[in-house]
């Protein structure tokens, strides 16, 4: 190792020391914040979001020019744009934040014990969030608007091609704290794209509470192996709607369309579609034409080949893959039991559908799948913060420890017991 | 490495691999078992206790036997013994919980959305718990109570002190499983006490849901290092009580006294006492006379060493060391913010008490002080399972993640989201 390396890694070790030190300290305050000053920097906020366009802009126009640098798509170029609609949507969903009640104090449990003890389950903020993830410049804002408003410093780790944008938000977002008396250090960017500086962050277990990644299965996994703390993971969508003999074929239809066309690229997009055998026959042939009419690629088991005309047989392989496009697996199930057996052994514990009109059936789906969501008669497209009522989301834990399905606030805290007596003692 | 361990090694490793693919089977059938089913296995395995009462004393006696070998001391030896009246004590609690509440199934939220979408928050097993603790052989029974009525399977790793108790209970607790109908793997006793078996248990982190292990530092320490699932740990209790300027000084005399001395060497008594300077005078030469009395060591500061006969000084490590015994580490401090602040920099966020009668004094605390649980005027000895209202704990938590406290039932559980509509679709 050379010794400029050496240096630069020292460096880098003391940079995310101090940055988790001062995110630790802004964190004791913030925990002591009121509701109402935290809306107040929510409000601020979304105020400057709004004054500040033209230097978000520019800094943006940064970002755009040097795209092709960074070899991004014609996709990836639009998520990365601002323009003034999208600004106004970032300071509107701000602003929503501010409707939601505070998490921080809720007591959330209560149980006076035969001494007299009072026992409050209280909710408290986690501390310290440490946030990587990638692309989208709202990202930063919303992460940061649910972070403080549970009470939680955060470690903003955005991605170099929104670097500038990133950096403008940041300012605004400092900005803010320091008008409304929160400690700036509350809301902290990452200021090198340097990727070691990840792994020294997730070597700061004392300082840092959680680290939740959002972007690729790699870096989730590098995350995941390196990080000495708790990591919020999120994992592939393999999400799958069943068609139940007893279902509306009319709604399946659309459930199964939305579920696949309507997003494709995300994680709560349907993979797979499974079919009771009953009703393959008068269901299938209609889905195969509405899926070819949406340029969809069917992979078909050899009974659901023979009745969806332009399909390709599918393989093992195919029924596990998160395509992120417009394909889809297909099989037709014996019964409901072979459609839970089939989900457990290939799905990813994201989102699974049913589509019925059969209680019992229903039922015995949402028991059985063990995934993030079940959904009964509506999309897999369902599966997220917003569509939930939880605001916005800071990701979408596919993990069952801590949290799961879609992070709001209430996900961003933990608790704590607070017990009032008059003097007891035990024995 | 010889031929022999490697062979040793691979035995290992499919034993444990089989050991938590059952496990997981287990837990699958677990998971749609009803409160019913589950209470019935409960009433079953309390009754078994006592018809096998012979059998598990006998084993009992084996274990008392080998203490010599292992170099128990004579209170371990103690707390390893099992008489009637122990075996009758560990019978009623199984049955005590039978009486709390079934967790599996519970709406912990329930959000209609503006779309018509019922959007449901419904408790679910974590799944298969990996349980690692020392000496006690009713912790064996308390823990497959819990794990089995929150809807999971469990993996039990007892210490080798007490092999044949817990093989006694093991064989009574599948006995029950079987005759009520439910998978006899849902409860399951590593068959050997080779240390490297957690080894290989740790990396099994797509059978086993949690790891959590009970006992001292450096086991917990091993295991939250090498463990590839997420752990429940149990550190230091470096436990505080401060004596505020309005306290009633006859209370916080019994308070002190009981934190202390009711058991010195448990993770909830008191380790430092902490008075404000306004009462130091009048309150710290009883407390003194009432320390002395019953062999407490005292380490005091310069200002409480004068009002306190006997006492030795205090150095900076005393206010950082866990006891677990009849020392204390006094100190007299200018105010509640610098009482916090102490308790901030030498406690282990585990449970401090304030004694006070200033309503603004208690809220302070108990809003500054961030340990599991905080107590306003009664012993830091209360901060357990039992006497929260939980039934048993498989251990308290030090951590701020997934749970924190006392861990019962409920801490057992995650949560999936059950989606109830009528055919909606996004967009």
């Amino acid at each position: 190792m050379s010794a400029t390396t050496e240096t630069s890694n020292l460096d880098l070790a003391a940079y995310t020391a101090a940055t988790a030190d001062q995110a630790q300290r802004a964190s004791r305050i913030l925990a002591l914040a009121t509701g109402g000053q935290k809306d107040e920097w929510l409000a601020r906020s979304a105020e400057l979001i709004r004054c500040r366009a033209g230097e978000i802009l520019a800094a943006n126009e940064q970002d755009i020019a040097r795209a092709p640098e960074f070899g991004l798509t014609s996709a990836a170029v639009d998520r990365l744009r601002l323009d003034e609609d999208r600004l106004e949507g970032i300071a509107s969903a701000v602003e929503e934040i501010i409707m939601l009640p505070n998490p921080v104090g809720e007591v959330i449990g209560n149980n006076i014990r035969p001494s007299g003890l009072e026992v409050l389950k209280v909710r408290v903020p986690l501390g310290v969030v440490f946030f990587i993830y990638e692309s989208r410049p709202n990202v930063t804002v919303d992460a940061a608007a649910l972070c403080v408003k549970s009470g939680n410093a955060v470690i903003l780790r955005g991605g170099k091609e929104a670097f500038h944008s990133n950096q403008a938000f940041h300012a605004v977002l400092q900005e803010g704290l320091t008008d409304t008396g929160l400690p700036p250090d509350a809301v902290q960017l990452v200021s090198t794209t340097d990727r070691a500086a990840v792994g020294h962050f997730l070597k700061l277990h004392e300082q840092i509470s959680v680290t939740i990644p959002r972007g690729g299965k790699t870096l989730i996994q590098r995350v995941a192996a390196e990080a000495t703390m708790p990591v919020i993971k999120h994992y592939d969508g393999n999400c799958h709607v069943y068609v139940d003999a007893a279902a509306d074929l009319e709604m399946a239809l659309q459930i199964a369309v939305n579920s696949k066309c309507q997003r494709p690229g995300v994680c709560n997009a349907a993979e797979s579609l499974l079919v009771h055998r009953d009703i393959a026959e008068s269901f299938l042939p209609r889905l195969a034409t509405a899926f070819a009419e949406r340029g969809v690629q069917m992979r078909c088991c050899t009974r659901s080949a023979e009745l969806m005309p332009g399909s390709q047989s599918a393989t093992d392989e195919d029924y596990a893959t998160e395509f992120l496009d417009l394909i889809i697996a297909i099989k037709v199930v014996d019964d409901l039991q072979s459609a839970v057996e089939h989900i457990e052994r290939y799905g990813s514990r994201h989102t699974d559908a049913i589509v019925t009109n059969d209680r019992n059936a229903a039922r015995r789906f949402c028991a059985g799948v063990d995934s993030s969501a079940v959904i009964v008669n509506a999309s897999t497209r369902y599966n997220d913060g917003g569509e939930f009522g939880l605001g916005a989301e800071i990701g979408i834990s596919t993990d069952k420890f801590h949290a799961r399905g879609p992070c709001g606030l209430q996900e961003l805290t933990s608790y704590k017991y607070v017990v009032n007596g008059d003097g007891q003692i035990r024995e």
